[in-house]
């Protein structure tokens, strides 16, 4: 377990979180303690159609309910340009991102907004709701991907056509887009393998689940000026996206992060925030609108369900020859699943010398998908290490020794095209192989234990860091990434590490997009990485300035001693002449010079004024992530219930700036993974209308469900970052499913190919 | 009236602030506003009497009282050090400084706080302070500067000792401080004279007056770290006298600074915030504790009462050989008159061969007195300035003509040392003796006009400002200085200028002490100076990078026409070969090589990055501020009563960066100052109570009283500034004191000697 090492002095240790009193006090301000003089209460009419036309919307008994203060529907909405915009790091189609806020003429799933109402309270607002009348026209709905892809299937987007392979075609189809990744000759790999392993999976829609439903209140000033406070991964995507949503230029919007009651990827796209801000604009009055838990689950991003076929081949002494995978991803109501993630991280634990792999963006009548942690790499490891490990059956391998036969290491490159720099995929086979977890047979009938790799790419992105020193030696670091798993400690412990001071002296603070520079949502396993890069970057700025004043303030007369003898010299001392380790600057010239980081502070008034430093960062040395997971499950014949008894989490964590966080963003995807593994999904009836939308009948893991899951942190450091630093976050959702499904098929016999593994499914497979 | 010249673009327009619309829609966020969950209501108790020992305190009752939440005296207090601790630029003695927010062993004037209640509503906060049992050992009070520092005063601080022209004494002596500045040898000078005048003048205390009252929200949390939102003229002062008194480090402190109705210098000390503090820290609940008016005149800082003898000698040809002052000022009831500034002022706008200044600050049983406006400056020019009018009626010199033979000007020497550098006093009274003002003949009986000039030092200190580029081509600023007279403006348009860019595109933000680097007050007419000197850097650190990230991309191979044929040659592009003028970017060696301020910042994601640009200063060349003013009166013989029948205030403003500001501030200064001569004064009873403790009996000028009040901005730009600013927001109020003096003389043949100049002083007079 990483601890402080003489290398560094902060690093490594773990330190309580500046944010943990606010937040076990109930101090924290969250979206939904938010209060301003004379704030109304949104509320959303959703669609209780799947798929229809919008005939028509009356607004007027609403618009007379006394309490109600304004009605909107997408006619209070610019109309949105149709063309691509750059939004954060991902470019967005403007029209469709305003289309699935408000719905235009058709509404595309059950939920879909089509009006709302700004209240004097609530329960008016609800009230109001009801009188607002929409006539449609309704359609048939399209619920899964098989049947979406079809050629008769119903269309969602009449003017949709699929881009192929990079190519605008002009087909109708509900396939966004076919995309291909491909490396070596494939089917002449397949001629040279000794067994091959062709299986199909499905895996159903999960939701993030997030604790702190999205919520958004918003000025718009008389001014023109638009004021944003919101529960989000990114103050400055959402103040881009409602930007363009509302035609303003995004100087004109100002959004403010509270507190985040979770995100997991699904706080990055707006929902609420452009209705709010057009109620006010209408109702001349700040709006705030909290989305129930119903309104969650039918109208924010799930993650996808997907079909997906793998294929692969082996020499008999278990060498990976050849690759093939077919991913088929629901987009939602409009396109942009992450199955081109899904395609970048369904082979990369392994150095495969052909590989194919094929991944559809299909539309359906569901809510819009929404990246959640590793989006779209769970569904892709689910298949591509269930058939690694039917493979090693099959060759009568130890799964970890395939494995490490396999894995893949610095130099090899990825079906999408990059080289691998120094990663740390084998040490974490290595450490499951010698783990005693590993070493530790597993008896007992029902029983059985799995294994499973996982990739995530992580990813950098841009980033702004200002640190102002104050008086006493402490500093204020000032950053613009939502704090979701620590992050205001592992930056600031990164400042702190690269300054000479404690943890303690380091103040760090979360603005909004007026008070600091453009920084990327927390996502992509990004923050702790490029968040905390620019932190080390701004925290040499200060030292730069530090010693120029150091430097002015030595350079002249000095005692010298010369030939035995004291004498007065004029030496110059630049910048580089003054040394700084330990908290003490040097003067490299003169040994009898030097100041304490506190003492040059304490003078900075004398000295030239504040200091303060600044740095942006935009990392082009990202460090991909791998994982290795033990599982061991009992299975209940009777029921099909599958239960844990010890998990063990092994991951390449670069460097664990804070390893207590690590090992629970470690345990928090572990425990989403299980809960996608063996019960959660959306269930959906005939017409469209999911049927489990609460916490009640939508079955999320509990602790009691789970054994404490343990965590092993193998440091390779990340060359790409000063500290070592990858991204942790993600990639321990990738491996549990397919861990879980090779575990129940040593205890069962069974071969799992759809996920939930929920016990009627297993139960069902038993019976088989 | 300056205008935008064709050397600037938004330098000398008049936009609107950024700060308009919330502050005349009501939604600008006041003190008084402040919400916070279980937030408690604060009331301070305040003596009786003006001098008296605290024999015992009971709380018991109080703390008894139904929704009382905690009951506090000074033995919650830390026990403050006796020593003095650098707070802002200004040294303060932390024991007398915590004294005066909470009192120790004596009360020193009425309305010294001696105790304090939380509830959880202000009604029983202000019931519970009745049921608080304080016994007093009643002391005789000294209410006047004279009385004070004669032998036998009753000593307000038993143990207080006289520091004499910089020495520490053991005298125990109501007199603080007795100060000297002396240049060349006066006694000389006056032996030299063909004329002196000598005369004694009076003032009296008067209040900033500010219609917003003193205000502190505090939340001391569970983690130890201290909050406090207050209304007040310097966030990291506040931080720094809050942590002072209550023994924190400055880094456990974070001041947010809400939007402020009116300082005038009377918002920089603290009273109520480390009050509402410790309240908060027993209640464990935040604390908000505003002021009534009263307690505004009874316990905050008025300008001093002060006594002042002036000597003036002149040659026959009106050329001054020497001047003689010593000035008395009333500190209040701890030590820290503003009588320096004072000796600094007096005399300067003359080149005077010999002069000496003493100065005394002296302690009586009155609230401790605060900066107001040019502190200390206003007392001295009335004396000065009614002097030089007497020199010039006995010589037979217009009094303008007799400021022009001997103002100040470039090298000549102030009595305190400095030397100026170019200055634009002469430039004020030439503006002055050639206004039509002056060239129209004053007619009708008991009619006067009367002439003033005032000089103002003004300050530098330390200001930190950071610009955030956004992809659009604005930019996002963050200071740290209190806006209160239109400087979110005056700074932006001074970064959009030296940006290149529209004034609209620059959006400035005024943040806390966790979001910006140490800025000093809002005061000393310093924060267009300096913080729009760190504006201005910030700007050239923004563009700075910009050029980098061009000679990076320039740099390399390009078409050169060689011969007369176009070849492909590699050229070294460094950051110097780029050039910015009009918000073009261009090469200097290949002209077709160029990009707009926009088009670089919309490529900014391609090219490394956000863009931040950060700036400390700390600047050196103040530019000291001259005015001079001319104003008709009409004095109703009856009743003594003066109506002001003209007013012209000319002034030299450096460089008017946002001319109607700069016109706002002169009329501003102009009104308080004709409050402080016609009519302001603090009313005493015998045992020190105040009689007029409120704005229906304290009487204040309105528009009703005035006339239109005409400026004259004449520009000398100040050397030491890129953009020629010198502070404007004080030296109005220094002349008007005296011009209405000298104008009432001319109307009525009595010389004022004493402020305010009410019906009843005037009346007096006639009838002497």
């Amino acid at each position: 377990m990483a601890e402080a090492t003489a290398e560094y002095k902060v690093i490594g240790t773990r330190p309580i979180r500046p944010d943990g009193a606010d937040k076990v006090t109930g101090r924290a301000v969250y979206g939904g303690d938010m209060r301003l003089t004379g704030m109304l209460h949104g509320k959303v009419l959703r669609s209780p159609h799947a798929h229809a036309r919008i005939k028509s919307i009356n607004t007027a008994k609403a618009e007379a309910l006394p309490g109600v203060k304004t009605v909107i529907t997408v006619k209070d909405f610019p109309v949105a340009e149709d063309r691509m915009a750059n939004l954060g790091e991902m470019a967005v189609n403007v029209k469709l991102l305003s289309n699935n806020v408000m719905a235009a003429d058709k509404v595309l799933y059950k939920g879909h907004a089509v009006a709302a109402v700004a209240a004097t309270n609530a329960h008016i607002a609800e009230e109001a709701l009801g009188l607002i009348e929409v006539e449609y026209e309704v359609l048939p709905p399209v619920l899964d991907v098989l049947d979406a892809m079809k050629d008769e299937a119903p269309l969602l987007h009449e003017t949709m056509t699929t881009t192929e392979l990079g190519q605008k075609t002009d087909k109708r189809s509900n396939i966004a887009n076919h995309m291909r990744f491909l490396l070596g000759d494939p089917a002449q790999g397949f001629r040279e393998a000794d067994v091959v392993i062709e299986r199909e999976f499905d895996t159903a829609t999960v939701h993030q689940g997030y604790i702190e439903p999205h919520n958004a209140t918003a000025l718009w000033n008389e001014d023109g000026h638009l004021y944003i406070w919101t529960s989000t991964q990114g103050a400055f995507v959402v103040q881009r996206q409602a930007a363009e949503i509302l035609g303003l230029p995004v100087s004109q919007v100002s959004v403010t992060p509270c507190e985040i009651g979770g995100g997991f990827g699904g706080k990055i796209s707006v929902y609420l925030e452009p209705v709010a801000a057009i109620l006010s604009r209408k109702a001349g009055r700040p709006v705030k609108i909290i989305m129930s838990r119903i309104e969650e689950f039918e109208a924010t991003g799930p993650t996808p369900a997907s079909h997906i076929k793998v294929k692969m081949g082996a020499k008999k002494d278990g060498r990976l020859v050849a690759a093939e995978a077919s991913l088929m991803y629901e987009a939602g109501a409009f396109p942009g699943s992450p199955v081109g993630a899904g395609c970048m991280c369904i082979f990369s634990p392994y150095a495969i010398p052909n590989m194919q792999v094929d991944g559809y963006d299909v539309v359906v009548n569901k809510p819009k998908t929404a990246a959640y942690r590793a989006p779209g790499a769970t569904n892709a490891a689910f298949a591509s290490e269930t058939v690694m490990d039917e493979l090693a059956e099959k060759l009568g391998m130890d799964p970890l020794e395939i494995r490490r036969l396999n894995g893949a290491k610095e130099g090899d490159r990825r079906v999408d095209g990059p080289t691998f720099p120094r990663i740390g995929y084998l040490e974490t086979v290595h450490a499951a192989l010698e783990h005693e977890h590993y070493a530790t047979p597993l008896t007992g009938p029902n029983r059985g234990r799995g294994v499973a790799s996982g990739f995530w790419f992580n990813v950098g992105f841009q980033s702004t860091v200002v640190i102002n020193v104050n008086a006493d030696g402490t500093v204020s670091l000032v950053e613009g990434s939502t704090d979701i798993g620590g992050t205001r400690a592992s930056i600031a412990m990164q400042a702190a590490e690269t300054l000479g001071i404690p943890y303690e002296d380091v103040r760090p603070t979360v603005v909004g997009t007026d008070g600091i520079g453009f920084t990327d949502v927390t996502g992509g396993s990004r923050t702790t990485f490029a968040t905390g890069y620019a932190a080390h970057e701004a925290g040499l700025d200060v030292l730069r300035q530090m010693k120029e004043r150091l430097a002015r303030r030595w350079d002249g007369e000095m005692e010298k001693e010369f030939e035995g003898q004291a004498e007065r010299a004029t030496v110059r001392i630049t910048p580089d002449d003054v040394t700084y380790a330990n908290g003490v600057f040097k003067c490299a010239k003169d040994a009898g010079k030097s100041m304490t980081f506190k003492e040059v502070t304490a003078q900075m008034a004398r000295m030239g004024g504040p200091i303060t430093g600044r740095a942006t960062s935009q990392p082009r040395g990202v460090g991909g992530a791998f994982a290795t997971h033990i599982v061991d499950v009992e299975v209940d014949p009777d029921t099909g219930k599958v239960t844990i008894l010890r998990y063990t989490a092994v991951q390449d964590v670069g460097r664990a700036i804070h390893p207590s966080y690590v090992e629970g963003q470690i345990q928090g995807g572990v425990v989403q993974g299980v809960g996608w593994a063996l019960n959660e999904e959306f269930v959906y009836n005939d017409n469209g209308n999911m049927v489990n939308s609460s916490f009640l009948d939508y079955r999320m893991p509990t602790t009691l469900d789970l054994p404490m899951l343990k965590t092993v942190l193998v440091e390779v450091p990340n060359p790409g970052h000063p500290y070592g630093v990858r991204g942790v976050g993600e990639v321990p959702i990738v491996p549990p499913v397919a861990a879980l499904a090779n575990a129940i098929y040593r205890a069962t016999g069974k071969r799992m190919t759809h996920s939930p593994m929920s016990p009627g499914y297993v139960l069902n497979k038993l019976m088989e």
